[in-house]
């Protein structure tokens, strides 16, 4: 067969083009496009739910399918009772990744996937419901109340979300679309890890539920998605732009990670990601809120001095987790629930490249190059003298 | 870069060489190996415990280590009262593949990762404890019995789990080897499918029970560890040989696939599956036992039939799930339970390729070509006469 290739592949895959799509481009002369429509068109003039919709259908959708989307979306905030009871048993100090698994997979069981409940009906599901599901666990640990997940249906994902979170039925419309801006950047990004992750498992011909809950679990780990809660955590440890200064110096110097910099994908010759400058400006416009709102100068000056840093020292761009980071924190959202913000945006890109890839599949098993060595077979009381090291120490 | 492959990959990564590895080889001549012994003799002398230490630690155990570690595994037979109460709300009609990812997911939050928690031991506590969690629901689930998942720590896996599956402190040995010896057949099997995307979730840096939990996703699809089921399911269609032989010739000619024939790794010019060899003599001796114990030499004169025209009509060999499904059915394992048992096993291989793809870890994160057009973005009031289907009807 021409196709084999016995080389080994580069390290992470790095460059490795593993399959064909029609879903998201990424190039330094259009810069991101989803569907063919580019990322800043989007994200200046659509809603979340809009974007969902044309990741998840392949088209825009007019006024009157919008609507209908709407409410589709907004049916799912209403939790079932088991669930419920579920998520009151999760303790206060899980990773709210966990929770979003959980009920993922939970609602496999009570609404497995099938023809009536077919791939669209989940992926709708799941982006309806996450919200709900954060919040209901989020408020019931920590002040042990039961908080009615339903909010007027016209409400989009961000202002449900905020209401929920705040408990008010009053959310400034700039959080709302700063949170809605996000969420469409979130949406989507081409073969990201989790996304390669939710193609492989779909490559098996599972369902819906479990693609997307291997994704939650790569999207949880700090190279990834578990980015934007570390790089807000560093943030804090700065007093003052010069404080940041001295501290990445020294970071760098001890060739440390710095969160939130640094992508496969745009490289240091590149511009970085073009999906920076629009939530910089979104971190920018919410830093001049009054600060009893949340508005943060000091946090957004000092995240300009690490870019700036970052920039001379390393020829390392933020990638989107950076200016995320400040943005979610500036309008109140606990840092725990950023990555799962993340995951609910990503639900819709997951999901358009579950249905692509089960539309041309070939299971997806690739191979390995063996290092080790062959042995012979020693009966066990022939092992002693084997190893003296103590494998207990590590059980 | 040179390493870089501008080459689309073949369909399904197949023959994609994407990590070296020290764990398990596969070739013509030396079949398979778990850490460098061949897995004949693994399956012919060691315990799946024996194996689980083997590929989880990199060496075989000696007689103390061993002891130590079933203990450790026998140690997480007991289960938490609220794992206890989340299984209790989980349907009947469930796939217990969910059970187990809403079980993994939910170990997270109780016993996450961390210094003390570390990979070694989760491995061993989602080994030790799959019996337990499956067998404590199923029985609740099927007659509202809230079962004692502790039995004698000097029990196997394999015992423990049949004498919770039947309620009954006596079990035959020859059964209870039969398991054991699937599991050690199904713990380790290179980059399947499964074992790829926990690789590709491990390399997040994410925990260790998200990268499980990834594998379980994958595992439950019927192209990889789900055909086990549908093997069974198939088989007791068929009323005799002879009526096997006409309706797999009828499959055959209207292009179906059947379950459990074929791999991405043994193609037909080689000999097949060397495990399914093994497998098979144990699916005959079990079927030689008395009818009421649950010996069925009818399954397996139809089981060969379906091998033999296999083989002469589209040159396919069975692979391990085919005569797995009969060695199963036989020693009384309902259908649902065939496909967590190889989950139970294959932790010890994910855990092995997720601790070996932290110690050399690159983000895996691939690229893809794009096929679609660009389009200009077409405000929402002009999308009217854009595309005339309805999409609702998805909905
Ligand atoms: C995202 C990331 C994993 C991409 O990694 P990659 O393509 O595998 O590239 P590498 O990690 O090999 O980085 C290439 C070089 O840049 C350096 N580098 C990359 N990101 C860095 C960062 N955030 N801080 C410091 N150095 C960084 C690496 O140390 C390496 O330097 P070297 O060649 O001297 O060893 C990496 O940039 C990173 O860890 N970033 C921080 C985590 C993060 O923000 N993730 C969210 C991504 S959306
Ligand atoms: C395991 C499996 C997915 C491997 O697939 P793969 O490497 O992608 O190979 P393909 O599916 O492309 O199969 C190659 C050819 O053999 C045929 N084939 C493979 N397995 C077959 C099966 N079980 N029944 C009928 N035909 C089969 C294919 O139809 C194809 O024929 P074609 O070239 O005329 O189209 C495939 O063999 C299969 O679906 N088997 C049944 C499910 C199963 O038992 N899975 C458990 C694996 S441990």
């Amino acid at each position: 067969m021409s196709g084999i290739q016995p080389k080994l592949q580069p390290k992470g895959l790095s460059g490795t083009i593993v399959t064909e799509t029609k879903i998201c481009s990424i190039n330094r002369t259009n810069g991101i496009t989803y569907r063919g429509y580019n990322l800043k068109d989007l994200a200046a003039t659509s809603s979340f739910e809009e974007v969902a919709f044309l990741l998840i259908y392949g088209e825009l959708p007019n006024q009157k399918e919008l609507n209908n989307y709407l409410n589709q979306l907004a049916s799912y905030r209403k939790l079932e009772q088991p669930l419920k009871e579920i998520l009151e048993r999760i303790p206060k100090n899980a990773d709210p990744m966990d929770v979003l698994n959980i009920a993922c997979s939970f609602y496999s069981t009570i609404e497995p996937e099938s023809s009536h409940n077919n791939e669209y009906k989940i992926a709708n599901r799941l982006i309806g419901s996450f919200s709900s599901i954060l919040l209901y666990w989020y408020h019931w640990v920590n002040s042990k109340k039961r908080i009615n997940t339903v909010t007027h249906p016209n409400d989009s994902i961000s202002k449900h979300f905020l209401k929920l979170l705040k408990l008010k039925d009053n959310v400034y419309d700039e959080f709302v679309r700063a949170l809605d801006v996000s969420l469409i950047l979130y949406a989507e990004h081409g073969l990201s890890t989790s996304t390669f992750t939710a193609r492989v498992t779909a490559s098996t011909l599972t369902d819906m539920y479990s693609c997307v809950s291997s994704a939650i679990g790569a999207l949880k780990g700090p190279l990834h998605g578990g980015a934007n809660e570390r790089v807000i955590e560093m943030l804090k440890t700065f007093k003052s732009p010069e404080d940041a200064n001295d501290q990445i110096m020294e970071m760098i110097k001890n060739k440390k990670t710095i969160m939130g910099f640094g992508h496969r994908v745009y490289n240091s010759e590149s511009n970085g990601d073009p999906r920076n400058l629009i939530i910089k400006e979104w971190s920018k416009r919410i830093s001049k809120f009054d600060q009893k709102e949340g508005g943060n100068p000091l946090l957004f000056s000092i995240s300009e001095r690490v870019e700036d840093i970052m920039l001379s020292q390393k020829q390392l761009h933020p990638n989107l987790d950076f200016y995320t980071a400040s943005t979610y924190d500036q309008i109140g959202i606990p840092l725990n629930l950023f990555t799962p913000l993340f995951a609910l945006a990503r639900v819709s890109g997951w999901s358009a490249h579950i249905i692509e890839q089960r539309s041309l599949n070939s299971l997806i098993r690739p191979t390995s190059r063996y290092l080790g060595t062959l042995k012979p077979f020693p009966p066990i009381n022939e092992r002693v003298l084997q190893h003296n090291y103590n494998f207990t120490s590590k059980l």
